[in-house]
């Protein structure tokens, strides 16, 4: 079904305490290969009907102003996906 | 810089209380155009050195035990960027 993808990550400069959670499970259970890890959100819309160009640009809109928040995150992705 | 991407979701049978929250509160914001979101999560894991089908597998395998909780989620993507 189509929907749209928003991916928000938190800014580089803000401390990320979950993904720094994860980076000291890691090694723990065994994966020693990754140096660092953010923990973002990734939200899916769906839409009754056609995702026009419009749509779009409500998602957008939408991504920046309840999706994310501005001060401390960034909106890395908004993308129609069909599958 | 090179990293590993991996997105997890909510299982569809699974209730998401944070997605029917972010439903209830878009046409209060004036978006009336979306019918579902759901929310998920995120990672954004870093590497030194290269990342090989190896550390691709490693990730895979994480991302299946520590990044996701199986009963209620899924992997829906382990991919590499490079931007």
């Amino acid at each position: 079904m189509p929907r749209i993808v928003v991916d928000v990550m938190p800014k580089p400069e803000i401390l990320d305490p979950q993904g720094k959670a994860i980076v000291g499970a890691l090694p723990r259970l065994g994966f020693t290969e990754f140096s660092g890890v953010r923990q973002g959100k990734r939200f899916e819309l769906t839409v009754d009907g056609e995702i026009t160009e419009a749509v779009m640009a409500k998602a957008r809109e939408a991504a920046e102003t309840l999706l994310s928040n501005p001060v401390i995150e960034d909106v890395v992705n908004v993308e129609l996906v069909n599958d």
